[in-house]
């Protein structure tokens, strides 16, 4: 078995626990990322949830593992008979990050409401569910600031935009991130994952307007830098 | 059959008869186009060259037709050895487009060589694809300003971008049309397909910095309109 703690890079390497949930659940997971000696994780609510959030809080820390991120909340677009019941859902997962002593908490803003949130009005108008990641973000971003736990908003490909996630660019990010921590002072970030934003002939410049990326390591879908 | 002449929009409908070419070639297009009403077509190449140029050029004139755009000319990434094949076929296209009396020759830039065009030397770097790009179009802008021919530049869906495309916003391609045509008088312009931008926040915004529409119509991937 290859030992990665051998590599140069490893100490910027982070396991995003999403991409092994197939092979077992979070405790497994953890167990298999240890013989690897990889000391840095991601976990996905799901997979804390499916082993308990004390246990996996537990397993965290008598294995000495960092987190690079927690995934993930957001989803904000739905109908007003769900809004409640998504506020509530990303205020637990702002907690559950706090408890699991995450540096911050993914945010997949959503697309339309029919596809982000299983049950609501289905709707056609982005523009709608643009106004609605705006309003739902800014304020998870006032709970989550009251936390102590910092956001990281992820831009997803365009082709994610009507089912996933309406936030499509580093750009349009970064505007979102302006407008709603213009002092850049509050936990208001970017996680950036080079498999959604490849394409885009200004993610380099936009990169630099983030600025310097304050949680080292930050890594593909699980870090946090401050725009 | 309806009548499709009897709607009110149809004075600002074409046909892009890349739409209907399982149903017949070229000028068997041409002779429903009539039945139905439609004065007004955008032809592909591969069509135009199915039929023959001559034959494409006499039955569009016989038929009344006028042409909202001829599709389509860039596809520039390439190796050395193609180059020169690559700015002859692109020659071509815009003396078919004179010919045929199009107002405007669309543009699909391309994305990587190996994709773009058949037997380059494969490459996966989309940096070098848009300088090249650039250049390319600059040089052919050149040639179609001499031959009287404006150039529609289209962005396409990011999901298209190493495959058919690195243009892959309105912005980018405004940036581009800024860079080699400063004046706004040398003939480079959009062709806009809400099929390829619907996805992205700021195309409104982004349509304003376009200005007036010149050609009046202008339709799903045939029309110029000035940046």
């Amino acid at each position: 078995m290859r030992d990665l703690s051998r590599d140069r890079d490893l100490e910027h390497f982070s396991l995003n626990t999403g991409t092994v949930r197939a092979q077992g659940d979070f405790l497994a997971n953890l167990e298999a990322a240890k013989r690897h000696g990889i000391s840095q994780v991601s976990p996905w609510r799901e997979q804390v949830a499916g082993v308990g959030l004390g246990r996996a809080v537990k397993a965290i820390r008598d294995g000495g593992f960092r987190l690079s991120g927690y995934c993930r909340g957001g989803l904000f677009p739905t109908d007003a008979a769900h809004r409640q019941a998504v506020r509530d859902d990303n205020r637990r997962a702002v907690d559950e990050a706090v408890e699991l002593g995450a540096p911050c908490l993914v945010i997949v803003a959503g697309g339309l409401p029919q596809y982000t949130r299983k049950g609501s009005a289905p709707s056609k108008d982005i523009a709608a569910s643009r106004a609605e990641i705006r309003d739902g973000l800014a304020e998870m971003l006032d709970y989550a600031e009251g936390a102590g736990m910092k956001l990281a908003l992820e831009p997803l490909h365009p082709m994610m935009a009507a089912e996933r996630c309406a936030v499509n660019t580093l750009r349009q990010a970064l505007d979102l991130c302006d407008a709603l921590d213009p002092g850049r002072s509050r936990g208001l970030g970017i996680t950036l994952d080079v498999y959604h934003v490849w394409w885009d002939y200004e993610v380099h410049e936009q990169i630099r307007r983030m600025g310097p990326t304050v949680c080292s390591p930050f890594t593909s879908a699980t870090g946090w830098c401050r725009p």
